[in-house]
């Protein structure tokens, strides 16, 4: 069975058609600056070079056209026909309380998606765009969404609510949602598999950190609790994005900087994290590379960097009372073993016994960086969120 | 030595006269409503029937000078003259980073205060009140200012930053300074003496619990994190405040329910918390009463109140990388027992074990609630933050 991961935002197609036989990757690519006449594709066949191409794409309809023509090609095809494409996996960025699990796409659920906008306005009107587009254009595939916040649903009120004024839930739906869910779920997966144990014994703390980060604390294989809010800004600090702070902040600076609100939520959003303290950078490589050279901002920015990583883990192993697994994935934590060496070992008191030399390998493999004696494993997961929207469409396929 | 020791609100002085020589307190009250015709000062010498005056009070100035007439009058004097009060420990709020420790007041110590006073608009305007008052009726005493926020000065940077532009902690000052310092200090130094270890090889996690409530990291004797933050408002769940959400629902909320800055502060510290959640009250005994009678809304703001405060303390161990002790004080931390036990039955991975029939007397003792064998010492600290300005600002006087 092929199936087409696509994954919209307001300008961009991102997307890995499956061969789900044995889970190989036929082709996958990137069109970005769709809505303009110099838009481009670059489409990459295993063990093939890259192919670039560029020219008008006004809509994301053009541009998934323009994709599966590239499928399609004689040059660089994978596929003979549309028709070969069996299911389309849509990753859907905010399913609210709509949605605990993936879901084969109806107008219900296209509805349900539509009433959820408010809260992820970036997201979800893009992400419905690529469901017109591939429905319009793949009429006779299975459609399923896939969610970023569905595993989460699992969580008990007394995490997802906030300690706010209760209307403000009943009325505008405020509560915790959090993301990454697609990736917490499949490493937790993973983990369990890598250690020969049954997921439903497991206590995991889960921490995804690339350029967005968040923390999720798995208890029989189901999210309990996680970092991230309502929207994607709450819990680590990120990249580019604050994370927690004193709400009190908000008003503050408003009222000193007359901000916007739109202002205030681009200062948090765009223009603080690693970015905003190290004011060089919001990315892990060249501010780790910018301390080793000296620069104090840097450093500051990877201590404050760490510690809250550690707090965070800290509070989920507190959230589960215990912890037997401990999972770095995404960027950051896939590649960078100075944080996950300066994190672990601040963290002896929980039973974490980091391994430096194979914390220190480089390695695109699953594996276990913790010493034979640590009495908590910690493991390396490379996340793979793509195949997990292919596997969740396929099981809906194949239930269908 | 005789010491008064005054806190002043906008429109109250608290006060407390103690002898030194036995920490014994010779009178204590509170003057209410002042700036109206119809102020109230409730006076209480120990053993004696309270005293209830009311009256015209128009300003600090005429109320403290109403409250040295009744510690001098004949009835229910409990002093001769006003020059036998040697010393003057006043509460102040915010010492930003100007202070890491009680002072002397001069005026470069005033005027540190007053430049503070956008910190902490509703709180330092009235400590320099009673400041003004105090010395114009007390010339000849000595005069000392405690801040609440002098102990958590010794935070490491990564600790107090936030992940937000530099330029706001350059510009405005916006960094972690943390509150209820002389009420964490004071519970530090009890509980090293009760278990008659040395505090500078402890590592303690003091949970300053009541209205308002924070959890400090406290090692070799001194403050490296605390949940407050640039205000009162971070960190954990209180009576009518929310703590930690994400900053996100902030703007948010302005913008849905069309808000002011005023009103938005108004809802996160006055409408939220333990009020927000059970729709019923900010007092734990009131929501604890209605969740035994049922309420569904009480039980919920319960659950959150004891979720949020475990893994507060998690993340504090993790800061630490260790426990040894865990404090609890403040109106809910020493008489809400059934807080304490759902908290430490959450957190026995920790090696935190709590002895369920001492932790259910009702006491006002110092005491050890936790079981013999548990690796963590548990226990219960009545804080006297009155007592605590006293002797900090007798050392002041003594070291003159």
């Amino acid at each position: 069975m092929k199936i087409l991961v696509i994954n919209c935002g307001s300008s961009s197609i991102k997307y890995q058609l499956f061969d789900m036989e044995d889970e190989s990757v036929l082709a996958s690519g990137l069109v970005e600056k769709i809505g303009s006449d110099s838009a481009i594709i670059k489409h990459q066949v295993p063990d093939k070079d890259e192919k670039v191409v560029t020219g008008e794409i006004l809509d994301h309809r053009a541009g998934l056209n323009r994709v599966l023509a590239l499928l399609m090609s004689k040059e660089d095809g994978v596929i003979q026909s549309a028709e070969e494409v069996k299911a389309v996996g849509h990753r859907v960025v905010h399913g609210g309380e709509y949605f605990s699990g993936s879901v084969i796409i109806t107008s219900e659920v296209r509805q349900a998606i539509r009433k959820t906008i408010d809260l992820a306005p970036l997201h979800n009107p893009p992400n419905l765009l690529g469901i017109d587009a591939a429905q319009n254009q793949l009429p006779h595939a299975v459609h399923v969404a896939v969610f970023d916040t569905a595993f989460h649903q699992t969580m008990p009120e007394y995490a997802y609510m906030y300690p706010l004024p209760r209307v403000l839930y009943y009325k505008h739906k405020i509560r915790r949602y959090g993301f990454h869910g697609t990736s917490h779920k499949y490493v937790s997966l993973r983990a369990a598999d890598f250690l020969q144990r049954p997921l439903e014994e497991l206590k995991i703390v889960s921490c995804h950190i690339g350029n967005g980060a968040s923390i999720t604390a798995i208890q029989n294989g189901k999210s309990v609790d996680t970092s991230m809010g309502m929207t994607p800004l709450e819990g680590l600090m990120m990249g580019t994005r604050c994370g927690d702070i004193d709400p009190a902040i908000v008003p503050y600076v408003i009222a000193k900087e007359e901000l916007t609100l739109a202002e205030v939520k681009s200062m948090m959003n765009k223009h603080s994290g690693l970015l905003g303290v190290s004011g060089l950078s919001g990315d892990m490589r060249e501010v780790t590379e910018a301390m080793f050279n000296g620069d104090t901002a840097a450093k500051l920015a990877i201590d404050m960097y760490v510690y809250r990583l550690k707090k965070m883990i800290g509070a989920y192993i507190a959230a589960m009372n215990g912890i037997d697994v401990l999972v770095f994935t995404a960027g950051v934590g896939e590649n960078a073993s100075l944080i996950r060496q300066r994190v672990c070992e601040g963290l002896t008191f929980f039973g974490i016994e980091l391994d430096k030399e194979k914390n220190a390998e480089r390695s695109k493999e699953e594996r276990r960086i913790s010493r034979e004696d640590s009495k908590v494993e910690v493991l390396v997961i490379p996340t793979n969120e793509e195949l997990m929207i292919a596997r969740e469409t396929k099981a809906l396929v194949e239930s269908f």
